[in-house]
């Protein structure tokens, strides 16, 4: 919405207000663009080079000097130089003494040196004041000015009234500043831009896995069998029967995943006596990623929803539908209503919506500005009751779907039980073990480790 | 995202920039907890105590020493005591002088104590500059650093620089600090983590009790006398008819519920001629529980969505739409197509699905982050232009649906009108009215009163 | 959440701690109104008057002074006029020499005058510190206590002690201050609230357009040719059938016309060989729109996907179904599976509700929440490579709904080809030249001009 009004804003004519100086060492692309976006929101610009030459790819109203003579008009200079290069401006110290220094820099790898780019210029020039921005902005995002992603800039550093300043600056780009701290966090922000969804990747390639896995149990049960005994070409399921068996076994599996750490973890602190002692690592990480491999599960839970709603648009439910009312037409046969199927039926669809809706629900409160508005409390009783009620829900509406098919005979192909069956191990693990965490003989002692009490004071460490 | 890589920042050794110590007043849960998390973030802790034997329970890299030789090391002391402990710090008054103290605090119950414990404890130390801070983050939490609520602190304090060094300790930890103001902002940030859904209560009671009602309504219309009169047994409906019925009941009641307290304030106003008198207090809550009360009846037309799209699933539907036909194919009926009947048909469901999208085009504005990205005109806009569209479409949709039966005797069972009928009561009130006051006679009066016009001036306070 | 107990703060007695006198200069609605709150959050309020008459809308807790008495009275002086009465300031300068004014007017008009209202306020009174405030609060919120809509203040000033005094009290008000900058930003704030999502009206004209353009089409083909040849009724169409073709033809018109701008741009880059040269400002404007084009988009999408879900509901669908099996009985006739048909069928509503999975992914990563909370690379990842991912699925699920009918002659009626034939036009081109660009001989050197690499260096500015 500010996005036009703030882009007039830049244009028109800033003569009222005089804005300072803003050098810039380096004439590369982003020094360029960011000089570009600078100039446009009314601040005068200069550029520090090795060539003064002024080159007409650098915006024609900045000015290009040497390092020392730009470094001398401005308060602010930003370094859009690599960190190799750095060693130049030692010489310049002295000339830098009580300048503000942007250090905009990026890394190809994450953590690639011991201290940041912004720490290690710090140290350089140890009289300067050191401020980390901009590095989360693209050049070409500048450049073509569609900043449709976040407009958020991390800035940290350890002089207050620089990283005023720079702030300044980002808000004058139409860009949102976002203070990270003291000089400290700049590691954190140079790691930022390199991530492409770090947590998500667990959770993503188990998936992807039982995907896999499932889909040819699916298909060896559902297609091939049909093909070897009766001769039938039910490859058309590959479309949308077998993915309707493979998205809710994947949902339920993946839920009770989320839940399974957590009933590990109070099995080995009841077990330790104490809760000062730290979870083995891959329990650490699941527990990190819980978040992610729920909201995996709820997009396997969408998408198993949409199967199901398109089943009666299907042409092959049709053909079913149709050719089982005509045989009973030219059998004269009819049947009267059977109440037990429509109760297994209907109950096995209430519980698969009111499971869904919880699960929405529960996915509803994980966006970042819903749960930022709830307090822990609130939290806890949406994640863990809520997320419980979900659970089960689910592993009910999987069972009453089974039915009384669990010990018939013909349910079993090749000797594999039907693929929703494995669904129901992990989800009902879970429910048994928390079954058993809620009675009082372990519920006490478990909550009173998490207060802090140690069974065997001489465990912790 | 940026979980994964701030935990990596604080394992990593910090060896170039020397943070300052932190001294933490009390051993228990709370202050051990927060101590290997500031440990953890680099930062030198000490521990102030009365006995000054170390218990292995504190973190092995903290000195345990008296409260007055602890808080000589540190310049922020954090008070991590319960209220009525406080007295201890009066004789060390001398040596807080001019220390930060930062209140983590909680109470048990809303509004336990006259002041906020932050501001006793400034009372109680003048000298010190008390910051309140920590107390919505849960020791648990810390330990297991699992923080997967809210990472926002809220922080207050009169002093800036102590504010400022106590934002620059929670940014550290990995947390987000929110600057919530001045120390009289403590006592909201002390009842912030007691709250359990306050505003949700009414909604939510008020709908179970309708549902409740609603439930034994249609129970015994649909189930019950199908059972004593036709001796039929459909008490499968409870599992999908019934809710289906008591969903769109309790989503258009209460959606109305949302808009009758604006046209109930419009008539007050008329009627007092002023805007400067208060609204009866229950009016006033009403208002301020509009948006809860409209995602409830969100809630429910979701359901009855959902519900809704099933219908062809079921056993029962497919077993009545199949001996429909059989019994036509005996009789050797066939039935032309009554255009009437699709056009009611075909509007209806029309009516609803447009009804529902506007619905949650208007939860999707509540959203946080998307309210806040919008100005008061837009809001405005939406929620009341789009909103009475919302009302209008399922107004129609409930009255396309009931077609021609409302004066038809069969719908009348023990003279119990069919639920829907019941639930067009509300929402007919608040459209006929909302149309009366659109007239210019009463829209322009009123529109110079909440211009801040006055009929009679004495009626002022 | 935090509403309630913000209020309930507001309202107890603040005894503990002494606040600073505001004054309030004009007693309009919008002045008298924030009096009021502030005097509810804790301060003693005086107001500034031409006529000292204690009128009695006036909060019987303030004093009505002179402007020049009440100004003394006061650090801090809220200016509730309108600008065009602000030069009875000049006399006053004296007097307000080092105080705090506070702008809260608003235009009428979007950039009405040259300055904003607070920099004219600024230069009327030099000696003053001007900080803009308030404008995007509503009087009759503020009165109504009902602030349902974004409780974001924006302020901004040059004078940051000044800012820091207006915030607080912005806190004390129970609303959220936004600091945004220096006085420059003043233009900015006072357009704001004049919007009425003028990003929006591009893509929300054009739909309308091309609906109205393609109800005419349908209704001609679908209902009028019917009526024409076969004289039969479908006028009932109007209400589902015609708009579910519509809705997917607008959602993947629209879709495409996202990505057309990028694959536009790209073109004229690889022309001119340079990026240094500004788009035409049609592009630039289309390329700041693209999100509102999804999402309008992804809107029609939604409304496709539950205009088909309840298709097997609809009356003329169930009597189309039955009276075709009932001609089947009595002919005695049954059909095998047809297994392409079952293909088609099923991989067409399998490649639907993938797309439009993927649509809603794109959906809520647009949330301003959540693209907060994803980086430049995570964004591009999903805005880009899933962005397209979708757009050819929804492309090959259209072509495959076709089907084979694309060279059947019955499928055109009037010479007029089937809608959704039309809807291919554009996605087909987008997909065609994005395909061409990927390859090696384009890709190369557009990556390179993206890179700041120039042809012709003497094309540039």
């Amino acid at each position: 919405m500010s996005k036009s009004s703030s882009n007039i804003m830049a244009l028109a004519p800033n003569t009222s207000n005089k804005r300072e100086t803003v050098c810039i060492f380096g004439t590369g692309d982003f020094g360029r663009a960011l000089g570009h976006k600078i100039i446009q929101s009314g601040y005068p610009v200069v550029f520090g080079s090795r060539s003064t030459q002024t080159s007409n790819l650098i915006p024609k109203d900045a000015e290009v000097l040497s390092h020392a003579e730009a470094a001398q008009k401005a308060a602010i200079i930003i370094i859009a130089i690599q960190r190799q290069h750095y060693n130049f401006l030692t010489p310049l110290a002295e000339i830098l003494h009580g300048k503000v220094l942007v250090d905009v820099s990026n890394n190809l790898k994450i953590n690639q040196y011991p201290e940041s780019n912004a720490q290690y210029l710090a140290q350089l020039v140890p009289g300067a004041k050191v401020v980390k921005a901009f590095n989360t902005v693209s050049a070409w995002a500048l450049q073509s000015g569609t900043l449709d992603a976040s407009r958020q800039v991390f800035v940290c550093g350890d002089d207050m009234e620089a990283k005023q300043m720079v702030m300044d600056i980002v808000r004058a780009l139409g860009l949102t500043p976002l203070d990270k701290g003291s000089l400290l966090a700049a590691q954190e922000i140079e790691n930022y831009p390199l991530q492409l969804f770090p947590m998500w990747k667990f959770p993503i390639l188990l998936s992807l896995g039982l995907t896999a896995f499932f889909f040819f149990y699916c298909l060896t049960r559902d297609v091939i069998y049909s093909y070897v005994y009766e001769n039938k070409d039910f490859s058309f399921f590959i479309a949308i029967s077998i993915p309707n068996r493979i998205c809710p076994i994947l949902a339920l599996t993946l839920l009770a995943l989320v839940y399974l750490p957590g009933v590990l973890a109070a099995i080995i602190q009841l077990y330790r006596g104490t809760k000062y002692h730290r979870f083995p690592d891959w329990l650490d990480k699941w527990m990190l990623c819980r978040k992610q491999l729920g909201l995996v599960a709820l997009a396997f839970a969408s998408l198993h929803v949409l199967y199901t709603l398109v089943i009666p648009i299907r042409s092959f439910v049709r053909w079913r539908i149709s050719s089982r009312i005509l045989s009973q037409a030219l059998n004269n046969e009819t049947e009267p209503l059977n109440t037990t199927n429509a109760w297994l039926s209907d109950s096995y669809l209430a519980l698969g919506i009111l499971g869904f809706f919880l699960f929405v629900l529960l996915g509803i409160t994980s966006l970042p500005s819903v749960s930022n508005n709830v307090n822990w409390r609130e939290f806890r009783f949406v994640q863990s009751k809520l997320g419980y009620l979900t659970l089960v829900l689910c592993t009910t509406h999987t069972l009453v779907y089974g039915g009384n098919r669990f010990l018939s005979p013909s349910s079993y192909r090749w000797y594999l039980p039907n693929a929703y069956m494995l669904s129901l191990i992990v989800p009902c693990i879970v429910l048994v073990v928390k079954f058993v965490l809620i009675f009082p003989c372990l519920d006490k002692p478990l909550t009173r480790i998490r207060q802090g009490w140690e069974r065997n004071p001489q465990y912790s460490e």
